[in-house]
Order: structure tokens, then C-alpha cells, then sequence
């Protein structure tokens, strides 16, 4: 196992490509774990995580319960929106009371950019950042890169479309850190009235999704976040699929070979079709699970695991 | 400990008498873990249930939580209602993002008739049926079963009324065709605007309580689903009450011996009166013990437990 | 380790001083486990305790959370509202129902002063009062009586005012009581539309803040329960923070080596200044960790733990 030697993970941006690689390979060396069927080692043990999500979540929020229980740790979910903050307590407060009960780690999901950092400098916790606002979402696009490794067995020099609502993506935003990082080519394709302002600086963008998908050699596939869509945005979920689904004919034009990501959950008939999501080219699947590898190998190298759970 | 070949449990309409004979001798016999000062067994170290409730439950999620925990599975509870779902997935994608995750069982309840069938012809997990709609909700007719047997000794020719809101009722359901399996003979009993068309193929129903009552062995009230109402079903709690509540002077018309079971919550003074909800025939604690011991069976007897918790 | 000789911690009303001193040396022992790296003892394993809240809270449910994992307890948390409740239970049938599943221990919250102690009148299982209505919090008082004494080396002698809304305030009156027992001098302050008839019986009551802070050891300042009220207790929160909050410049008339407490979550700005709360008399965060170590203390004494967890 390679060495990570920051306190958190708040982001993609500020990581060193050797730094990314490390978490990949200790979280590839992990994942073998998942298939035994006694799926628990100690590493963790007498560990205490807690779960804070302002956000609702299904898979991210059971993705890291699952991570930390197989490793042993002890976890404690809050859903924040049912408790102290409908009280008029601050972020702050309510982080600094959860530290003040001694955990190893605190997993935050917040609405707004930046929270984890706020956290990060006044907390001794270790902070990991479960998606803040539109900011960075670390271990979605950790989680993609080690499934595109698996597959092509290696990122560099992989073109890689990201298509659909990057304006309100944390998932865009930190795979195109992380693909350009790791010498991938990533390419973004949204409609105009989606596309955040100065994005283009990052990657090339453009709002043809035929034009995205040429030649890809993966289409990560962005959810429509109708939740935070008051209207305006598109003129339907037809015409957005007629104009930016993926569906088999658009897939016919990226590589042979095309893997097709999906952070999930899945808005089937808007962004992507069904006969994609289910498809030979799909790996939505494996991404899950690699997710959970990734939240071991995060949980492991920032509690200072050993490395050999056996 | 016998045999129990599926791979799921779904419902108790597709089992042989000796399969559902095998549940209760495992529960019968994991039952007094449940009185030792250390609870715990660690039969299913590192196996991981999914809980996936669709809709609202504290006594059967908790009863499959404590069991769980005695067992020493780990387990990871979804309420359905307040995720992913708003977000647009379909049942079957929430379910493959969690075995994904490669839990080794997933219980769900689920609003509509056929759910856990529909999961278990696509997942690879072992599915548990914790109720579907007013289908089926089979580990309620095993521990009303354990129950009766514990205290009769046998449950084949006993006189069973089932009374009460039998349409939108999987318990009755299940425990008809439980019941009958086992050479029990079950009536009906329930207002005409709460009998489900066709029941009458699979027992007796009558409208008038005193006389399903009349020399039965045991009576299981089903609860008024008040939450399920938009009205008309009846005219009032009261009106149900003098027509079709268990009443001590109704009581008196079973045999001597009788057995007073009811799956809870309960309405008193609706479909039960107090005195014999808390009288001396009223086997209901007894029922949610047995339930943790009923989903501890199936538990093991589903994850290939080796049935020698010790 | 002294003795409690109760089955349940109802409130502090009922204690002899020497039991509130038994538990206070009992937490003082097992605080520096959540200093270990390594944060959890066997003492519990195989106890199983359910922590039934009908009120929403994050940090008293976290902190019986995590005293329950460091011990190696099973823990079930039940969010009542969002259950059975809600289909027409009554609190017995719940907590029997609960009962019946064989917990070690209930842990409740409640709306309704009286509630746990009407479970201890009717369950088997160690009742654990975690709030009843404005009635009684005793966990909180205990932490609060452990944050002093390791900060004054007594609580004998202390003068100690408690500002705020004392009507809605089980905190107040588990605070008053506790530290009357123990030879210390509570003084309450509050408006008068906020103070409880019959309240001056167990201490003296001011209206000005100024007099209650004079030359006080500490200051517990009390929440201001926005959401409990309904409008006309206070004309506005600017107006009370003017004539009840405790400002830089109230702390100075207090000792110059004051303690200030207060039991979260805090309305900064309201009942505080910021400057307070962040500032160096406030031993806040210290009353969040040693919360932890009380509701061990409690788990340890009520369940017959060894007292020697190693």
C-alpha cells in the first residue's frame, strides 16, 4: 500500500495523480474481500465513523455503512435534516458536538460547497467528503476510475464523455479532476443552459452528444436532477432524451469496446435508455461495488489501517 | 434441523407442509437464545442483511433487526420511502445497487402485491418477504403458528377464526394458507365490504363474528387499517366495534382454552377490547418473542446457517 | 465502583446524593476509554438496548449511541414518530411489543412527563429516562454535575445560576434538583411569562439576569425552545438576547474562574454570544464527552456490568 499523506478527503483538485493511484490500489487490493463469504476483518475494530448527511441518499450513505462495518469499524448515521439543524444549531456546532464524542471520523453529505473544508479546519475528526452542493463528490469519481482501470487496465490516454447536467454535478466536476490528472481525456457535453460558467477551462465541452460520444472510450452518463429543477432547464424529459439519452444508436458511435458509467440512481428514458443501462457495455454495476471498495480503501488509509487485513 | 430447500421466502402459499414444519422446529429451537443473559451467537459473523422497507414498520423491521444482531449478521436498514425512490429509480434498480454492495439477503416490504417475487427472479441475494401489499407476509403466519403450537401442541385440526379487516390483510392470507397446510381448519370473518372477492375458495367466511367464534380454539384479530382507508369501509370505529370487536362476552362463545393472537399494532376498543387484549387467553407477547425467533430460522436456515449456533 | 441500587434511572428527583455520587465516580472511571485509540470494552456484549425516541434529537441519541457501541452493547433505535405510532398505538403496547423482543434496556424519550415512568411500572426491562417532556432529563444533569466537579474539584458550595426558559426546561429541573443534593446553590433566571408556578419552592428566582450571574461558579444557560413555542412568550429574539443573554460583559460580574455550560443545541445570538459560547470559561464541548461517559456509566451500573471493563 502506497502512502496517502493527507488527513482528509475533501476533493479531487488538490490530489496528486500519485496520491489517486494510491487510494486506487489499496482499494483494488481490498475489493477481493467482498467476494468471501465471510465478509469482515478486523482493521477497524474499536474505529468510530459517523455518517452525517444533510442530503437525503440511499446508495452513497449505504455504500460507506457497508464499507465500514466490513472493516469493523463502528458507524453512526445522522440524518441531519430530522434533528438539531431543524433547531437553529449551526454546521459547525453540530459537527464539533458529534467530535466532542470522540469518532475517528466524521462522512459529511452537505448542500453546500465547501462544508467539508469548513469542517476539516476546525475539526480533529478525519473529514471525507460524501458530495458537497455542485462542488466534488471524491469517492464517486475514485469509484469510476478504479472500475475504467479494471476494465482497460489502464486511464491514460482514455477518452471519456461526460454527458448530461454537469451545472448541477459534483460528480462532473470531480471526474474531470481526476481523469485530467490521471492523462485522460475527458469531454463534456451538456445543453447550454446546463453547462456552469468557466467549465470550459477544465475540458473541452460541447452540446452535441454525438460529437461527445465519438470515439469514446467511456460515457459516463450524469443523472437529470429533476429534485433540484424548479423548471426552465429543458422543455421535457422526452425532449431531453430525443436531444441528450444515450440510447443503443449513440452508443454505436463511441469505441468497439465503450464502457458505459451511471452514478446512479438512474433516470431510465430521460438520460440514458434502458437497453443502454442493461446492456454489454454497461459496468453501472461494478461501479457500486467498487464503490465500496473505494470507501474501504479511504476508510483504511486515512484511520491509519494497516493495510493487511487479511 | 430439517431441510429447507428454496433459495427465498416468499410466501407460505408455494410451501409443503414438511418446509414449513422444518421453520418452526428451527425457530422452536433457537427460542431460548432469547432468554440467556448474553443473546448473541455468532452463527452468522460476516454475513450482511439488507433491510428495504418501502413502507413505514417499527415491530417487524425491529424484529428483523433484533435477530440480525443475535445472530451476529450485520445488518444495514433502508427506509425506502425517504431515498432513492424520490429520486425517480425503479424498484428493481434500487435492489440491484444494493446487492451490488453483495449483501447476502435482502428483506423488503414492499406496497405492491409481488415485489419480493419480482426481486427474487432477478437478484442473487436471498430474498424475505416482509410483506407485499395484501399479499403475503409470511414469517407473521409462522410465528402466529409457533405460537398456537407451542401452547396446543399441534396445529393440525384447530378451529382458527380470523377476524376482521381481511381484504387489505396479507396476514390473513398467509395464515389461510398456513393454516390449512397444516391441517388446521381457519373461518373468515369480516364486514361484506372487507372480504376480497374469490377468499371463499381458500376458507369458510362468515359475516357474523359470534358464530366464527363459536367453538374456536384460537381467534386472530386483524387490525383495522385505518391508515388505509379513505372511508365507507365501515361507519365508525364505534359501529365496529359493537359488530365485529372482540369483546370478553364474545369470548365466552370459543372454547375454554382459547388462544386470543393479534399481529399489532392494535386499535383497542376498535377490533379488540382492552380487557381481552391484556386478559388471561391473550397470547400476543407471546407472538413478537416467537417472531424474533421465527426470523432467526430463517434467517439461518436461508444464509446456510450451520444450525449449531450453540 | 460505588452501588446504585435502582433498576432504572427515572429522574433525579427520587436519588439519594450518594447514588448521583456513585454514578458520577462510575463515569469518571470509564471516561478516559474514549481517550484509547482503540475505543471499546467487552462489559456489554450480547446486551441488547433499544433507544425509543418520540422526540426528535441527534446529540442525546448519538451520545447513548456511541456509550452503547464503546461497550459492545446492541443498540435499535426506533424514531417512534415516523412508526407504529402513527397507526394508533398506545406508548404500553409499543414498549411491551418492544419488550417482548427481550432487551436489556429501554431507553425513552417522550413528549409527556411520566412516560418512562410508567414503562418502569409495567416492563421487565432497565427503563432509562432520556427526556419527559418539561419534566426530567437526568442524564443531562449528571454530565453536567460530572463537567463541574471535574473542573471544581467539588459541586459542595458552588453557586450556580440557571438562566433561560425554565418553563419548558426538563434540564432545569434535573439540574435543580441534582445540585440542591449536593450542597450546591442553584438560582433560576428567567422572564416571568418563562418561569413554572411553584418553581421558587426548590430555588430562589430572579428575573435579572445581572443579579443571577453576581459572583456564580457557573452559568447553565437553557435553550430557548423556539420550536415548542407558539408566539407571546417573548416579543422577539433581539429583545431577549438584550434583557437574558449572556454577553462578554454579564460574564465578568460572575467568578473570575466561571464555568459556562449549556446543553445544546445552542441559539447563538438568543440565549448566547457567540463569543461566549467559543469563548475561555465555556466548557461546552467538555459536557458533550463527559455525556458519554455518563450514559456508560448508567448502561454499566443498570445492566450489571462488572465495573472492571479493562
Amino acid at each position: 500500500m502506497s502512502a496517502y499523506p493527507h488527513r482528509h478527503l475533501l476533493g479531487i483538485e488538490r490530489l496528486e495523480p500519485d496520491e489517486i493511484t494510491s487510494i486506487l490500489d489499496t482499494a483494488q487490493g481490498l475489493r477481493e474481500i467482498l467476494d468471501r463469504p465471510i465478509k469482515k476483518v478486523p482493521a477497524l475494530r474499536g474505529k468510530t465513523v459517523v455518517n452525517l448527511f444533510y442530503e437525503p441518499s440511499t446508495r452513497t450513505r449505504a455504500s460507506f455503512e457497508v464499507a465500514e462495518k466490513v472493516l469493523s469499524a463502528d458507524s453512526l448515521s445522522i440524518a441531519a435534516a430530522a434533528s438539531s439543524v431543524q433547531k437553529g444549531e449551526t454546521l459547525l456546532d453540530t459537527a464539533k458536538n458529534l467530535e466532542a464524542m470522540n469518532p475517528d471520523m466524521i462522512v459529511i453529505r452537505h448542500s453546500a460547497a465547501g462544508a467539508p473544508h469548513f469542517l476539516a479546519r476546525h475539526c480533529r475528526a478525519a473529514i471525507v467528503n460524501a458530495g458537497d452542493g455542485a462542488h466534488e463528490h471524491p469517492t464517486q469519481a475514485l469509484l469510476d476510475a478504479l472500475t475504467l482501470r479494471q476494465r482497460k487496465g489502464r486511464i491514460e490516454g482514455l477518452r471519456v464523455a461526460i454527458v448530461g447536467d454537469v451545472l448541477h454535478s459534483r460528480v462532473a466536476r470531480s471526474n474531470v479532476w481526476l481523469l485530467s490528472k490521471l492523462g485522460a481525456r475527458p469531454v463534456l457535453c451538456a445543453p447550454p443552459t446546463l453547462v456552469p460558467p468557466g467549465i470550459e477551462a477544465l475540458a473541452p465541452v460541447t452540446h452535441r452528444i454525438d460529437e461527445a460520444v465519438e470515439g469514446a472510450d467511456a460515457v459516463m452518463m450524469l443523472r437529470i436532477q429533476r429534485e433540484r429543477m424548479t423548471g426552465g432547464y429543458y422543455p421535457s424529459d422526452r425532449e431531453y432524451h430525443v436531444r441528450f439519452g444515450l440510447t443503443e444508436e449513440r452508443v454505436k458511435r463511441a469505441k468497439r469496446d465503450v464502457l458505459i458509467l451511471h452514478p446512479g440512481p438512474m433516470n431510465r428514458g430521460v438520460e440514458i435508455a434502458s437497453e443502454v443501462a442493461d446492456g454489454p457495455y454497461s459496468v453501472i454495476l461494478d461501479q457500486v461495488t467498487n464503490g465500496v471498495a473505494v470507501r474501504m480503501a479511504v476508510l483504511l488509509l486515512l484511520l491509519g489501517g494497516t493495510g493487511e487485513p487479511s
